[in-house]
């Protein structure tokens, strides 16, 4: 074995240090802080500080500006806060109430910085308004806010309100904002409108579900007559939405005009996944068809609204990577941008991709930037005056995350601008660039505990820390935690990663119980580099129980064939897979294969259920957490990505379905937990997984959260993790040898 | 100790005997058979046989003959069935869908008995229909059913459908057929219309829950986009159905008066609690105020509508059997009822009082017939010709029912009819008169296994088996099933009961862990003869546990002054008598104190949980099914009889609700257990449980039944019962002692 020590982690015992407990990851100084950095020309910008100031540094002077003091939040009960374009106000957000995975309501006040003026942010005749969605423009103190699903628009904080819209409708259409698919499973986001530049501009989508068949969410609890509520949610080969890209013009007269989808789109059903302005007047748009296999990307002059098609992709499987901006130059003669490039018999990987587009023809030439084995993860910038493009990538390694810059002319030469930053104790990066690219914001997301630091591009070796995280790191150092070791598996040719964390005072000649931990979406990664703690860092550390982690076939960043080989086979490669690696753990003398155990929530909970539903009975229990049960029952894009429309026979959604020969779950001991409200994955999924459970005569043990959604409160969090580790710590503790006693009878 | 051995009880270990398993109670052979048995005239009883044909035997000469083969009730698919007066037909119900806890829809066939020929019941013009109800009347063929909350008549089989009233609305207004409230709190029966003797009119309730608050009952399973059922019901204080009682002539041209309710309840609220036909024309309606503590008994004639009071009745507490009938002397000059009588310092029992109407003055002499510190249950009949009374009474013993028969006049010579009947095997009986008294049909329910025989009223002594459940009690018989043992136990003047059911190895030297169960409703009674075999008596046999009931204040049938004692204090009195319980148990020397546990469902899971809630924290464990956790969510009639009406300052619904600091339950391991479509007691109860138990970090288990009601379907049973004896088995098995092992550290 090979454990080595680095920063934040521990190899020898020291009497200061206590094992962790989940006490200890709800105290204070666990909290790892978010800085939320970000620029606001190129040499500024605005953060939050660890005590909880909103503060300008000034990079070239280091001179710091106090915006808004951490006493304001609390005057105004507020948790969310945006500084306006000239710095000048503050917009308050309070009553926050979270809806689905992005997308909240709110309350809003404006904050003069100055004089410490508050005006309500209401639309017009109306009082203590709930808004969908507020914020500053890109100039002055223009801001837009959504309201009964449509959008308003104020020049400055002092005009009155334009209503941009008027055909949004609650829960039918939506104007700017997302619907529940497109939030959760097409944007990744809540908001459905992008500024020009200029700010003269909005782009915005309107999304129509007036024909998509709602789904209810009960609810029981702080009411004697609670109420349900009712959204729009397709579900797999439903009505989904349909969707228009309108452009309205902010400056003189609002004149509002439709993008259109390319020709041979016209007719079929389509996704809108990826909308960026690249100059004052032209917006590049990525279109995708339902089922997901073609995708147009078309840049629109938005003064005539006519859309010229620029690349066009097509896949035997689903198109992946789906958001992706691609990065123009400044006078939109080329953009560059990710496409999956083949790499011999390991397939195709995301590489970058120069686009040439000639002036006159529009013809458009291709020049291919990088190269191997390993993936782009996201161009991040391109500097017109070095003609450097910037980028993340897992050249040095998949589990990792580096920062590297890249000529684009000549030899293409390439250089990792972060392997030197912090060497083995930062491997997981991420960074933002300035918007001249003078400068950058690096994230350094783990292995040791995250820094923030802000660097010059020219000489990113001297850097300011923003953001060390000190409390956390020191809380961290106090306990025993143990660096994970990976192992590398060959199944199929493909060479895949397991991670094991093992416990403070493992010895190889003792044995260990097993939990393995699966993976929350397809396309994911679960063993990485990154900074991570949480629930079973404790059952490692106070019940003695390695977690393993292993990325199969269907995780993500190591290429599109890993990814792809899930393909109409969702449910099937990974249970292999995941099985494969416990047999694998099981040749190790350390490892007790009378105590093996499974954890997953929502797909993870689905791919648990299907190991633990399989013939190979391997775990003594298992654990899901909200999870997928049947992909009928789970959202049109998701399931028909992976499995195509449900079609009469459903063969392939049978042989997906947790529900389908539910017996063979029968000699496991499984805790189902679910949030009755639920509007990712319906409790209607444990619903159905419990009433076959019941019908088959298995037992199962439960715990429902009412009226929590798929992500439990803060409140709740608590129980929900001492629920699970005390699941798994009494499943898999050893078993002490007493023989059965007898019930006593005469003497 | 005390163990004595009667028929189906053993003393004595036999090697054929085996213990009792949850398995044995889904045997065929352990199903109690009811055979339905009833008088269609003096002499002639139908009933269904235990291989399940449809019989009529004539008493006099023995002869049965076979109405419907029991193969009908497969051809047909059909549950239900009953029998024309005319005896030339059968209604046969299929498809049949309970609702609520009496009310089911169904579809109908009528079967000619001669024939077999088969025709559908349907309204006019309406095809496969599902109604709330179908019943055939007193005379010949007249048939009566409900559709759509409206009544519909027929004459006779051929003729078509007359629909009585039109004002039915779903969910709104009921004709003829209760709400909810009514179902389950007032009449306990979905049947809310009385036929007069020759058939010639029909009195029906028109109950109006328009301005009723409505409760959602969500739907998780069936469907990808299940909808869920609303209907009126009302929580304490909220606003109640009003009610009104109509009477329609059926012979001639239809015509429908309304029954008026007394002068000083017609600008109250009030419920009607009972209505029968005294004769042709008349009534007897009683009328209760919202606080149910004002009561008033009214005769109507029906030919005018005219009512007029004969019996008020006030109480400082609530008045309890509101549902009771009074028997009528044929020509309507005398009734007998049940009246409160004070027996000294031991408070009122129940006792029969004649009542004597002067035919001219209408004034009204009152005559008491019965009085003792025991309680009349029933009249069950008053014989014109010998001027006896037939009734139940609790004289032998308050857990016992025996049959008497009074005289009238003199000396009101008491006699009991079936105290001689099988003796110590039979001491819990019901009966039924046949219309002229001639004869009656006897149930013996217990101590042994039920038993159903026909007696001749002038010579009871001779009788015919017609149900002996052969198959059940040869079941019982080769179980170790011992006779449970009864202890007085003295609580402030009281003598309440207290019930021990033993292992059959039982030795009192062993120490034995302890399931003490809550009754399921207040006024109820759990310590009696009545036979009992269900999941408990497993844990008795299987797990050696013993099970404990006891009766305290609050518990029916020993006085009004034990019964009324919660009033205002619901919640608070039947705690300290349960503990009192326990804490003189525990002076047992084979009682273990550290395995003691409870169990409650509905109001016994509110008692329960309020238990294991106190400062007395005597208990290890304890499981609530479907538990009321705060009267406020429960229906209006229930909370508001107990704590009248919730005032502003809440102080008396407060004290008497589990959610209140519910802190208390800290210390003790809960199973939690709730159908999510429970009409009666809704899911919202355990909801708000749950979400205060998580707040307080108070550990639970849970187990939740999808779509399922406040009594778990058929098919969810064993799942049901195997939870619960799991979960006590694991709870009150021996402590082995084993030290805690360490977590293994280095050698």
């Amino acid at each position: 074995m090979n454990i080595s020590g680095t920063f934040g982690f521990h190899e020898l015992t020291n009497s200061s240090e206590t094992r962790l407990s989940l006490e200890d990851l709800f105290r204070k100084d666990f909290v790892l802080h978010d800085p939320e950095a970000r620029w606001i020309n190129d040499t500024d910008v605005v953060y939050k500080s660890e005590d909880g100031h909103v503060i300008k540094l000034n990079i070239e002077t280091n001179a710091t500006t106090l915006l808004l003091e951490n006493t304001t939040f609390v005057t105004f009960k507020a948790s969310r806060h945006s500084v306006s374009p000239d710095l000048k106000y503050v917009l308050l957000a309070y009553d926050v109430k979270q809806i689905f995975h992005y997308s909240y309501t709110a309350s809003y006040v404006i904050y003069n910085i100055h004089t410490r003026e508050v005006w309500e942010l209401n639309p017009p005749e109306v009082e203590d308004s709930v808004l969908q969605y507020a914020a500053w423009g890109v100039q002055g103190q223009q801001l837009i806010y959504i309201f009964e699903n449509n959008i308003y628009y104020q020049p400055d904080i002092k005009s009155s309100s334009l209503r941009l819209t008027s055909s949004g409708k609650e829960e039918i259409i939506f104007n700017g904002i997302a619907d529940w698919l497109y939030e959760e499973e097409l944007l990744h986001s809540h908001i459905a409108h992008w500024w020009s530049p200029d700010g003269e501009r909005l782009a915005f989508l309107m999304i129509n579900d007036s024909l998509v068949p709602s789904m209810v969410i009960p609810r029981f609890t702080g009411a004697l007559y609670p109420k349900g509520k009712q959204y729009p949610y397709p579900k797999a080969g439903q009505v989904n939405p349909t969707i228009k890209l309108y452009v309205v013009n902010l400056y003189g007269p609002t004149h509002t005009l439709e993008l259109m989808p390319p020709d041979s789109f016209k007719s079929r059903e389509y996704y809108i996944t990826m909308v960026k302005w690249v100059s004052n007047t032209k917006t590049v748009v990525r279109w995708l068809n339902r089922p997901q296999n073609i995708s147009i990307l078309t840049v629109c002059e938005t003064t005539t609204g006519a859309c010229s098609r620029k690349y066009e992709m097509t896949s035997d499987t689903w198109l992946p990577k789906q958001n992706e901006e691609p990065v123009f130059s400044r006078d939109g003669s080329k953009f560059f941008m990710t496409v999956p490039v083949k790499q011999g018999g390991r397939g195709e990987f995301h590489h970058i991709a120069m686009f040439l587009i000639q002036s006159k023809s529009e013809q458009i030439t291709v020049r291919h930037l990088t190269s191997g084995n390993w993936e782009v993860i996201k161009i991040l910038a391109y500097d017109e005056t070095t003609q450097k493009i910037y980028f993340l990538s897992t050249e040095s390694s998949p589990r990792g995350r580096q920062l590297y810059s890249a000529s684009t002319e000549g030899l293409l030469n390439r250089q990792c601008i972060s392997c030197n930053f912090m060497k083995e104790q930062c491997t997981y990066f991420d960074a933002s660039f300035s918007p001249m690219n003078q400068h950058f914001l690096l994230f350094c997301e783990g292995p040791r505990v995250p820094v923030v630091s802000l660097h010059k591009t020219d000489n990113s070796a001297q850097y300011f820390i923003l953001e060390s995280n000190s409390m956390l790191k020191e809380a961290i150092l106090k306990k025993k935690i143990v660096k994970p070791e990976i192992k590398i598996l060959h199944i199929d040719d493909y060479e895949l990663p397991l991670q094991l964390s093992f416990p403070k005072d493992f010895m190889d000649r003792n044995q260990y119980a097993l939990l393995l931990i699966m993976d929350e979406e397809p396309g994911g990664q679960l063993v990485t580099d990154k900074f991570h703690i949480d629930w079973d860092s404790v059952l490692t550390d106070t019940d003695n129980v390695i977690v393993a982690r292993f990325d199969g076939r269907g995780s993500g960043f190591q290429g599109l064939k890993i990814l792809q080989e899930i393909h109409r086979r969702l449910g099937s490669v990974e249970v292999k897979d995941q099985v494969t690696a416990v047999k694998f753990l099981l040749k190790e003398p350390y490892i007790d294969s009378k105590r093996l155990s499974i954890f997953g929530k929502g797909y993870g909970g689905y791919i648990a259920s299907m190991i633990l539903k399989s013939d190979e009975k391997l775990f003594k229990c298992g654990s899901v957490v909200a999870p997928i049960t049947d992909m009928k029952l789970y959202a049109s894009a998701f399931s028909e990505r992976y499995l195509g429309m449900p079609s009469k026979e459903e063969s392939t959604y049978q042989a997906a379905s947790v529900l389908h020969n539910i017996h063979g779950l029968k000699e496991e001991n499984i805790l189902i937990i679910h949030g009755t409200a639920d509007t990712k994955i319906h409790f209607q999924h444990s619903a159905e997984l419990i009433k076959h459970l019941i019908k088959a005569g298995v037992n199962y043990t439960m715990q429902v959260y009412p009226d929590e959604g798929h992500n439990v409160s803060e409140k709740s969090k608590y129980h929900l993790y001492s629920t699970i580790l005390k699941f798994f710590s009494d499943c898999l503790k050893e078993e002490i040898s007493v023989l059965p006693q007898e019930p006593e009878e005469d003497e």
